[in-house]
């Protein structure tokens, strides 16, 4: 039904290769992206934990922080100081994510393991596998071939790259293998249900706060075709949100039934404005964002707009109504 | 690890007998719950679909109307009427459950097929199994037993009874079997990512509207560790947001991060409330709700109280602070 996943020869070959170089490896640094999520997080952790299972020594490094919310990922970990001989990247598509504490690797990468079409394979060798629908299904892969029997802590690990990655088995690129992958984790001891809840019900009081307001902002064009909320400086700076508590914002007007696109004004600074635009089908937020420079997929796409507020709004409208009107 | 289903071999006789009864029953009745859900449609139109490629008659019937959210699961299914030889009922756990229309049928089903572990036992012979997440886990046993191909149809009807009993395979009734059915429905040509936007994203927009009254209501009490918000019957005419759409938002002030309790306090009448309570760890909601003859889960519960709303209000209140100090 489509869902087979082809394991092309290469790919074959390169995970006999990744087999080996963790088998022979020691002192190994586990990069991990940028703004860390569930899925490089999940991978990186799990591996590490791995590799200290087979005696070697390794460790996770990243340039934010690790966030709180994962904490069970790395806590009681002991992971101690070395002089690196491997250096590994995990759900890292690009050098642009490496951040500025992980810069100094940029161009030693040994080994990169990621599911991105987009990996611009700047690692020495990489172990891409784009039907994947989280690195973590990759690193299980691995980790089984290692040899390593997996613990209720890589369990925890894996299982919140898989659910992180997909919405909780939501999105499109959830395959069989993606709830195969899940259920075996479960076996192996991982706290589903408490990491899910973590990771998708939990919100913050800034978070909620900005939603309401969010919310109270909405407006509605083209006969409720296209909905439209705004995110001010105003209100970030009077919730208290982080950006990075903001994700998924952007989603909220597109939910709405009879939706076709759902535009989210955030203002960046005075008279600078950045879009996000999610679409339901038949619309390409792609293209409508390319009016103004930007891009992204069919969609959800996104750009910046110069202006007074209401010039903003005029012109990212205006684009929104000539792609409704193409489907008439 | 405390996930083997255990199948009894009363279970099995029980299935072993429901397979020799729809091999050879005909003009079969499938009978689903009043405020029909994803799980009982799905169940009752995976059977009914399984049942007509064996070449027998089978019709569904609710006592409301089937819900157009769920319109794939029926559409263009030809169910003729005719006069019912054999009577079966799915995920319907009591007969309060029937509704009017069913109602002549109470005393009459011969096969009941349940995943609840409250089933009352009304019917000749119960199919129970309540280990399962969903339903539609059993179902799918059943019709494979049947010897019936799962088609696409079938499919997207089972991994919608999956998926909505679990809340997208979030909560703890998720096993490693609900995820792994969920797989081979997937396989087998279920639109999984599209029926999961449909039951967990959209959102009609009087019911959108209610969670921006709803949110604007909220308050705080004890330090933040109780969150209260309110439904009343302005609310609910303002909005338009039918009772059937109100799912969820008892849920809302629980997932704020902090919060023990969760009060939604909803007008029935006027001095009667309707008291939905959700507790995270160590909160008892059965308990505190049992104060006013309510009751539930430990998680979950619910009660009645009468009074003006500010003398509700303190009531609840007051059980719920008393059951934090409890804590202590």
């Amino acid at each position: 039904m489509g869902f087979q996943q082809v394991k092309t020869p290469a790919y074959q070959q390169r995970m006999d290769e990744a087999v080996r170089f963790f088998t022979s490896a020691d002192k190994i640094l586990i990069l991990s992206h940028l703004s860390p999520d569930g899925d490089t997080l999940g991978s990186a952790f799990a591996l590490c934990r791995a590799l200290l299972k087979m005696g070697k020594k390794a460790r996770v490094i990243c340039s934010d922080p690790f966030p709180e919310k994962f904490k069970y990922m790395y806590d009681g970990l002991e992971m101690e100081e070395f002089s690196p001989a491997a250096i590994v990247s995990v759900d890292i598509a690009s050098r642009n994510l490496f951040g500025r504490k992980l810069e100094p690797f940029t161009d030693k990468v040994d080994f990169c393991i990621d599911h991105h079409p987009s990996n611009t394979g700047y690692a020495a060798r990489t172990l891409l596998n784009p039907e994947a629908a989280a690195t973590c299904e990759i690193i299980l892969e691995l980790v089984k071939l290692l040899g390593v029997e997996i613990n209720n802590f890589i369990a925890d690990c894996i299982y919140t790259g898989l659910a992180t990655d997909t919405g909780c088995f939501r999105y499109s690129n959830t395959t069989p293998q993606t709830l195969r992958c899940a259920a075996e984790m479960m076996e192996r001891g991982a706290q589903a249900a408490k990491i899910s809840k973590r990771m998708f019900e939990t919100l913050s009081r800034p978070r909620l706060e900005m939603e309401r307001q969010v919310l109270n902002s909405l407006e509605y064009y083209y006969e409720g075709k296209v909905a439209l909320v705004y995110v001010t400086r105003e209100m970030c700076e009077k919730t208290g949100v982080p950006d990075s508590d903001l994700e998924g914002i952007p989603s909220i007007p597109v939910r709405i039934e009879g939706v076709l696109a759902g535009i989210t004004i955030k203002e960046k600074s005075p008279e600078i404005y950045k879009i996000s635009l999610r679409t339901n089908s038949g619309v390409n937020a792609s293209e409508i964002c390319s009016n103004f420079g930007g891009g992204g997929h069919a969609a959800a796409a996104g750009c910046q707009i110069e202006g007074s507020l209401a010039q903003v709004r005029e012109k990212i409208l205006e684009a929104t109504g000539k792609a409704l009107d193409g489907l008439k």
